[in-house]
């Protein structure tokens, strides 16, 4: 919990906590999270996009690697535990192991991610795709928003852009990858329960739709003979929350960006453009929402005279966590006494960019009713010890399996 | 019709029609009208707020006065016939009277408006008010958006401020009030008919309503934990729409801006403001539904545990048109042989200023689709004509009725 508020004292404004990726402010909290790492008596080393990496090795040189990690950096005026939670949790862990000098049947690589929000570069993951294997050096031309590009960031913090693929760990080197994470959403909170296993990353499509039908005066045009474009978005926006409720757990659909164009309080709203968003583990189910949505759009266009323009802008596939690493999680969470729950996360990890070339587990932990991206993210040292003793368990746990394998 | 080009061709700016109140183009267009005044062989003046008025007289100088009205300024990228069409087919009748060497039992006074729109000064029926004594002299030092008072531009065209109070024609000398407009609404378009009777002015309540729900992540918080601002208010919207089409014909009621704070496609809608405007001819019902309309808002926001905020930001009253001008119009218009319709004027007119002083009649002209306040607007001439010949009517009958009285 000290090095958790050590780290969020580390800010761009010092009211408030942002470290995005290759600020003065991230490089210190680089450095402190380095010499933590390497006080651990890890091999520590920094790669080129700004990773911090720690190595505990095994004494099998052949072995494979578990790696272990989180992101250092936040969001503008961010929480303290969305990202630092887990890659702190991954110190305790790991000089648990030291301290009993564990035999260990594989290497542990604890990583801080350079950049997982992708607050500067709008693109997300660049470090764990490094790691990965799977950074795109297109990305290298991106600029922030005072036209520096991320090659010229990277370099002033010391990395080379035609490195970045030495820092790939190789596809068959991979044990797994362990992530510990707030939850970000209210569902432990509610349940009163400190932490979850994560059985998959819902897969995203993003929608930007625009309804059309004929502005008109407010006054003189009389309700049968209206084509009002926001009465139409407002019944989609209904039939997307019902259609989302009959599938609880499954699916999560969410209208977030609404705007009426030329909007004045005395004219029929002619056209209306809102966003969709929509959520799902199950990729076939995510699928077929999708086609149903767009179906159901179009049914309350056809009988309002409406004209529909649907535009997929995103679309990401759901990650399924391993099985085999969720059993050993589900143990080690009936070792502590808490009830097992398991939890689709909503939002995108670094987990998603490492599941090509890794099986993938994560661990939530509860946050204060949901809340994160907000100065208001807590979570309570309680639930932390208990994270830190699933963890413990779990990584005794995977050690056990493979020294018996 | 050549009279309704030829005010048209007079704008600020060449490519489109703008002629708000004490520009070149007003001061040219009203130049232009005075002049036709004076050739009809009226009595032909332009008062201090740069209305253009022309007077025929009764050999009665004790005798009441008619008003034909409207305005003569525009929207920005106005239409040819919102105003002027009134005010050229007022001359057309008057010229009519001249050529028969009517006996005339009352004045008529003609008068160019010179402020309906209020575009400049963000305040309508300027013209008007100061005609019908109740004009707020505070306006005058009501600024427009370079920062010149409505007092200095009126100045500028050579009327002046302490005189104002002279230009209203004395609530007893009023014999009724009559105004020829387009309909700026699309029934007469669909009944395929070219003019009707407005027995109402609607009165209008505009509100703005804030709905307040929690905002949260798209992806993590489950459906039945979400309290969505944006779901509230399309509830609402779509309430709305129901509740004035379930009384055709009494009330309209229209949503024309919403706007969700802190918008993102991730993120659900915690606080959503949006603007309600209701219209009716009747005050009693308009009052109801206002009632009804806000208990409707609280009963969705109740269940959805979402707060509201609802303030009434605007108010006017309907104003009833006068029965016995209206049933001289219907007579007028069975001459015709048209078939008599009646309406209720959803927008505001200056016959709304005139009404605190004096009975109020309207004669609304079919114009294409119902499109004003747009380049597109249009009325064919055989719609001018036949409201011509209604016109000639209606006065005829006026004339008579006041005649054998």
């Amino acid at each position: 919990m000290q090095r958790i508020d050590e780290l969020a004292s580390i800010s761009e404004d010092p009211a408030v906590i942002t470290r995005t990726y290759g600020t003065g402010a991230f490089v210190e909290g680089r450095t402190l999270v380095a010499r933590w790492m390497e006080q651990a008596g890890l091999q520590t080393r920094i790669d080129n996009i700004g990773n911090v990496r720690g190595q505990l090795l095994s004494n099998n040189a052949n072995a494979k690697t578990l790696v272990i990690a989180s992101h250092i950096d936040t969001v503008i005026n961010a929480g303290k535990f969305d990202g630092p939670l887990g890659v702190i949790m991954g110190l305790d862990i790991i000089e648990h192991l030291v301290q009993q000098k564990a035999f260990l049947p594989f290497h542990i690589e604890l990583i801080a991610f350079s950049d997982e929000e992708g607050c500067r570069f709008h693109t997300t993951y660049l470090g764990s795709k490094v790691v990965a294997g799977t950074f795109d050096v297109n990305l290298l031309t991106k600029k922030d928003n005072t036209g520096t590009s991320l090659h010229d960031v990277m370099h002033a913090m010391g990395g080379r852009g035609d490195e970045l693929q030495h820092d790939a760990l190789p596809a068959n080197n991979w044990l797994g990858y362990f992530e510990i994470h707030i939850e970000q959403g209210p569902v432990l909170y509610e349940k009163n329960i400190p932490a979850a296993i994560v059985t998959a990353i819902a897969g995203q499509r993003r929608i930007t739709i625009t309804f059309k039908g004929v502005a008109g005066h407010a006054g003189t045009v009389p309700m049968h003979m209206r084509t009002d474009a926001l009465c139409g978005a407002s019944e989609f926006i209904l039939a997307v929350e019902q259609f989302a409720k009959n599938r609880p757990h499954k699916v999560v659909a969410t209208v977030g960006k609404l705007e009426i164009t030329h909007a004045a309080s005395n004219v029929i709203p002619g056209e209306v453009t809102c966003t969709l968003d929509v959520r799902s583990a199950d990729n076939a189910l995510l699928s077929s929402c999708y086609k149903n949505l767009q179906q159901l759009a179009e049914a309350i266009c056809r009988q309002r005279n409406i004209t529909m323009h649907w535009d997929l802008v995103q679309e990401t596939k759901p990650v399924i966590c391993d099985a085999g690493m969720n059993q050993l999680l589900a143990k080690a969470i009936m070792q502590t006494g808490f009830e097992v729950v398991e939890l689709v996360s909503g939002a995108g990890h670094d987990a998603v960019a490492v599941s090509p070339v890794s099986p993938v587990a994560m661990l939530f932990v509860r946050c204060f009713k949901g809340i994160s991206h907000n100065p208001l993210e807590n979570v309570e040292l309680k639930d932390i010890a208990a994270a830190v003793e699933v963890s413990t368990n779990f990584i005794d746990q995977l050690i056990q399996k493979y020294n018996q394998g």
